[in-house]
């Protein structure tokens, strides 16, 4: 199964896409979308979602997960966020595909084994669990766990079964 | 010129349509969009996407307007709302529209004459300002005002030269 994580943002929006097949996970690929700083914001979000929907269409995951945000404290920067996060959670949505939204709690205990890592901890892991991957950034890195985590709960989801 | 002006929200987002012919203002449609409260976040994004793409695509404005949000003490609510918003601003900027962007108290001004207006002043001038119209509710009376105002606002920039 083809996985795509998203770490959205309006400056810079990361993507890591890996193969899951039962519990043996492998990089695809991963990279950064990023809008011009200097056009205006209903131009970038429509930038985005053109980059995204390019992307699905040419990667055709069957699964995609995101981080789930939490407000932080500065409210215009949770507002930018937020158009980011909607668009890209839209260009998903509108693929037919279903999103996976999960905690960074969760992101991070998937990846590390506890949910109080740090940023460079949760790379340094993602690296290691995907050899070979080169990781484009951290927004890239990010989204790269988020899909591991999405992979993790698929596994486990299936396991139930 | 036709102008849409939106007042997006998850839930319900609002839409007004007028027409701007020099400082002559007519109404023209309105109404308020809704997404199922039940849905998962991404399917309720990709709705709302669905109804403006066939609401730009039915009605073909020639220009758009959207307020500008303020993040609001409830940081939950601002990420929601932001959310909705970024899918707003890209379904009008993915047709080649340019959209204006308006501070409420821009809006409150140019319907009412002060920017210190209340809620249920700025709806009682819409529907004074637009005679005839049927106003489909709150959201609804506000996408109208920021059509109002971004025409008020085209046509003194038109002044201008």
């Amino acid at each position: 199964m083809i996985l795509l994580g998203l770490d959205p943002g309006l400056g810079t929006t990361g993507w890591g896409l890996i193969r899951a097949e039962g519990n043996r996970l492998s990089h695809l690929a991963n990279g950064q979308l990023k809008t011009d700083a200097k056009a205006p914001l209903a131009r970038r979000l429509a930038h985005l979602d053109t980059m995204l929907a390019a992307l699905i269409a040419d990667r055709a995951p069957e699964a995609a997960a995101v981080e789930e945000v939490f407000a932080n404290s500065n409210p215009q920067s949770t507002l930018k966020l937020g158009q980011a996060r909607g668009v890209a959670l839209c260009a998903l949505a509108r693929t037919g595909l279903e999103v996976g939204e999960y905690a960074p709690r969760l992101v991070k205990k998937a990846v590390v084994g506890t949910g109080t890592a740090e940023k460079a901890q949760v790379h340094a892991m993602v690296a290691r669990l995907l050899p070979g991957a080169r990781i484009a950034g951290a927004d890239a890195a990010d989204a790269l766990a988020v899909a591991i985590c999405h992979a993790h709960h698929l596994a486990s989801a299936r396991r139930t079964f």
